[in-house]
């Protein structure tokens, strides 16, 4: 990438740019499977071009399905299971795949895979249709002479945090762990699935997080513990994250009485969708307070209006791309949160939103006031170039810099990660330079802020310098850079 | 135009926009009056300089009102059919015109105005008052001596589409036809007036919409069936789309007893706001279901106060300028149509807002995701240069280009048509060479991209190909081009 | 300031910024206290470098405290008039803030202190830590050697408006009036204390009014005359404006009945807030119908949370830096008071507005139809470089430039006022120079709608035509200009 320079500044911004290529990459949120990562997978078949790029990439069926294409054909398996119709063949999938190139002119997507393919895969770029055997042969073979972890390593991956259950069995973070290589693999603490009483699953969420914890879960103190006592194997494992995702940003405390009836109720049968909501908000405090004690940070990703296609997802099962962001307050939401922990010593609360016009109207002025608080890079269907320029543009001017979390690339597919760094970190040199030619930054700064921004925020946000420190020595080994 | 091209990639941008002048214009939304296409007016006098651009535009009288000229001054009859005071002579009207060039600076009707007037009428540019009453001749002169459709001819209008009620009489569009000349002039179907409930003249359109059709309506099945017999007499006029206005778009069924019961209510008398915003909603489900079987492109046009200046609208009547956007909620409010239709192969629904934090929040990532949805262009307020980038940079990151609707330009002013394309054009050709500066767009794709947005995305979204190839060859005949 | 012309019409950004230096200032909107300007205190200790750059200054409070700072740190003093720890020296403060340069990197304080050392205390720039001492005593020695109005003079301010409680003595303005020297300092009625019922302190506001007007209010109509004595003694003291801040813009008159109730009901103890919502929304048509009487230009600055962090207020007092905006709805809530004022002739409403969604969707489109609308500059949180772009870019198209109503600093601190009004200048003059750039604005223009934005719009809306020709003469006196 170099186009992004081709701005007020080009000279500078390349420079800045340039300055960000030595700098590791830190990857404290994001949803690559540990499982993925545990084995070692050399020379295993783990994944296939279309499985990577294609079928496993939910902004790409999306946008595929969107213009027409039907989920078999992109070998989208049904959701209870079994295809709806005949399942394209991987090669198949790739073949369509090649001939939408200009369909993802001008997204996100569209610059992940192309710098991908020519950085990682040594393609020259988005195939053409003529050549999606060839690329489809080639790509192939390079998958099953590599490991997920390898490409990671080969990315310069320093450390990479996944995103689990609360119940989930941290076997692999600790083997990863002790293996001693890079990247580091950090679990993340998910409650999700036990904090939220309108889920179908939450019973059953509820049976697996006690039989982890060896227990029964008959009320809410026993889901309390039960939580704390997730956190600290987690911690153990070297989470230094929680992740939080809501609908609707509520959050204020419940009477004892009351958060316990909604447990009980549930247990017994359901509640309504507003106490849902309340209990969800109470859950946040005790979350937020468990935070405070034990120090991981709170990362609250609030707005979305899941499997808004209900028909789509009893088809081809949740989380398939039907989401659709709604408007949020945080203003009036996490003033009880706030107002209790905002100023806690140890609290930190990361806030990721999908609602733009937050940014500088509650997002900004909230990270300007409150110590816990910084703010999330642009998230999901903001993480593009266009959008990292607003989100810096309305929360600088309030919030300063040294309030920012620094990037998370949030991705499930492996191979994209230093692409999608490689977008924040051109994308930030290039608002960089042009700061400092309206005169908002001084010349001196610029390299400081922009380190800061592609590299050391994430590290301090999420608490992550005695990992980085670790690893600086075994990078070294690895690939004797 | 030429200024928008001082750009970052000013070379690529000029060349861009060159490629979009050989493009015909294609109109499929507007309100240009079909009366004034239908008769053979040349030679008649039609409209004079101070009608065609101040009295009959209601963005111009808006500002001029703003700062404080009087709605006589501009030529603005009373409500009630009288003038409030006494009414300005056009040529006054046109004289105090003349004194307002700066307060349209920075605005496209600043632009469309003065480019209008260049590139149609052969001025210099606005007219300092000094040459008011010079130039009110020479533009008088000119309109004497040509109609409205041979104005939409001079400027390339290949088809262009009028907005009519359901009730309205069809034959002007059908001599149109039969008359086999460029532009091709096909009706877009627009129900509101039956389909509000709170709507003061619903028992009065009714009646009419019953009259057309030859029947007397009484119950809701009555409207129904009428409704979608006069769908059949449009599409049988040409028409290719309908047209939903209302100022929150919540969409939903009622039970067919609720719906049934509230027409019968509203037949003899009244029925409160809710209940009225709940029957639009129903009646969106039935005209989705109609569009899915007559393959009606659906358009909505939602989140307007109208006639917000009540006193305002009492003396100078509705659509006088008084209408003002309010928040929008796209993500709940369509969900029950979109998870119904909006994977219907023949349903496409085309959604535009007056809201532009829902271009990211909502529209971008439903346009992403629906296969029936695209997004139409900035709307009215949002329909300058500074907004159709702002537009851009907003939903094509997540929905791509392939699920624009092009453009529309929604005018009631046959001679501003080629000006408003324009402007867009040029946008697009900036912005797209911008794209491709900063790495987004690839070169290669550039031109694909520019077509598409400025041309073919029109054709395809409103189904206008089998139109617009008809038209290649009349086009031909008529200019000698 | 010269960065931001490297943008792209550099020459013409530049020549246009150049033309503003010679335009005096005019700040019909700010919080300087009377108190300081009032005495004549050359040689009097009226402030020392911490105070006047950190300590009073809550943009620069909120941004240490948010990065770990404490508030005792910064020199503040718990909310109930004592510390509540050890408080920093003046001289510990400033070595702290030097220590904070890169915080402020991007945003507006970052300019405005730097612009402010440079040219008023002819500083090399943001001090470095090693220069704190040093820094500090050759600030406080020039601080000691002014005055607040000596230093206002000398960035050639000419008319500046102070914000005055309803039941405020108005000695100061009157004594500084009579003196006859720039810069002219108007006062400026804010009736927020008397208009909100869900304010503790209502009742001993109300008392102090009655006071200031020898009489006891026991009633509404007494409310109401004794609002009406004070707007009348404002205006004898020069005010041209009144001031009114609340959270939820909503207008709309109550019953006579209804509002009486309400006052006797709080008189004697408490409203709920949604009534108290309602009263205010009535006095706001009450004062409305006032300032169509009297003249007084009526400002809104709506839609702020005060007081968010509700532990911080309760120690260091509330307007410390915890005011988080919120959503507004300015269509609907307004809807009532302009439906009733926005035509009257000698009405004029000023809307100000932290929710920047509302921006093109609400107030562009009310300001480009109501006559008495004008839209105020970008407000606190949006003060800054890239907002006040965003702001011409998203109201310019719809309401144009002669519906905006100038710039206000806004500010207490009297040293950085130029530096506001320059950060403003060059971002008016790069959009402009851009606009022509984009054949927006035609180059004969840009030096008019340049002179407006720096300079005759605010003299205009606040209707402060009179005064200023006033002080042409005595700035001449005074400077020798």
């Amino acid at each position: 990438m170099n186009g992004a320079f081709s701005l007020r500044a080009p000279q500078l911004a390349d420079d800045l740019f340039a300055l960000t290529r030595s700098l590791p990459l830190v990857c404290p949120h994001g949803h690559v499977p540990v499982e993925l990562l545990a084995d070692s997978r050399d020379g295993v078949e783990w994944t296939d071009p279309a499985a990577l790029f294609v079928t496993g990439d939910h902004y790409v069926l999306r946008m595929l399905y969107s213009l027409g294409v039907s989920p078999e054909a992109l070998g989208m398996v049904g959701g209870d299971g079994g295809p709806v119709g005949p399942l394209a063949a991987p090669r198949e999938v790739w073949r369509t795949f090649c001939t939408y190139r200009d369909a993802f002119a001008g997204t996100p997507t569209g610059y992940w895979v192309r710098r991908t393919l020519q950085s990682v895969f040594g393609l020259a770029g988005w195939p053409t249709p003529d050549r999606a055997d060839e690329t489809f042969d080639l790509l192939d073979e390079r998958l099953r002479a590599t490991s997920p972890l390898q490409l990671l390593r080969e990315q310069r991956v320093q450390v990479i945090a996944t995103t689990d259950e609360a119940a989930a069995d941290l076997g692999p973070h600790r083997s990863l762990g002790s293996a001693g290589r890079a990247p580091i693999v950090l679990p993340t603490f998910r409650p999700d699935a036990v904090s939220d009483l309108s889920s179908p699953t939450w019973v059953q969420a509820v049976r697996e997080l006690g039989a982890v914890c060896d227990r029964d879960i008959t009320d809410l103190d026993g889901l309390l513990d039960a939580l704390w006592e997730r956190r600290t194997a987690f911690r153990r494992a070297g989470a230094t994250a929680s992740d939080h995702g809501m609908s609707v940003p509520a959050t204020g405390r419940l009477t004892p009485h009351q958060a316990r009836t909604l447990v009980e109720r549930r247990l017994r049968g359901h509640v309504d969708v507003a106490d849902a909501v309340r209990f969800s908000g109470h859950m946040l405090m005790e979350m937020a307070a468990m935070a405070a004690a034990d120090g991981l940070v709170m990362q609250l990703h609030a707005g979305v209006h899941r499997d808004h296609h209900h028909r789509f997802v009893r088809r081809y099962g949740p989380a398939t791309g039907s989401d659709i962001p709604v408007a949020v307050d945080f203003t009036s939401g996490l003033a009880p949160l706030l107002d209790e922990f905002g100023a806690k010593p140890s609290f930190r609360l990361v806030l990721f939103t999908l609602d733009e016009s937050t940014y500088s109207r509650e997002l900004a002025p909230l990270a300007g006031h409150y110590p816990a608080v910084r703010l999330g890079p642009p998230w999901w269907f903001l993480d593009s170039a266009r959008a990292i320029r607003r989100y810096l543009d309305a929360v600088v001017e309030t919030a300063g810099v040294a309030n920012l979390a620094g990037f998370n690339d949030d991705t499930r597919n492996v191979a994209t990660v230093a692409a999608r760094h490689e977008l924040w970190r051109s994308s930030v040199a290039a608002w960089t330079a042009d700061a400092v030619a309206d005169g908002l930054v001084e010349v001196g700064q610029a390299e400081r802020l922009v380190t800061a921004l592609a590299y050391g925020l994430a590290v301090d946000t999420y608490r992550l310098q005695e990992q980085v420190d670790g690893t600086a020595h075994t990078h070294k080994d690895d690939d004797g850079r």
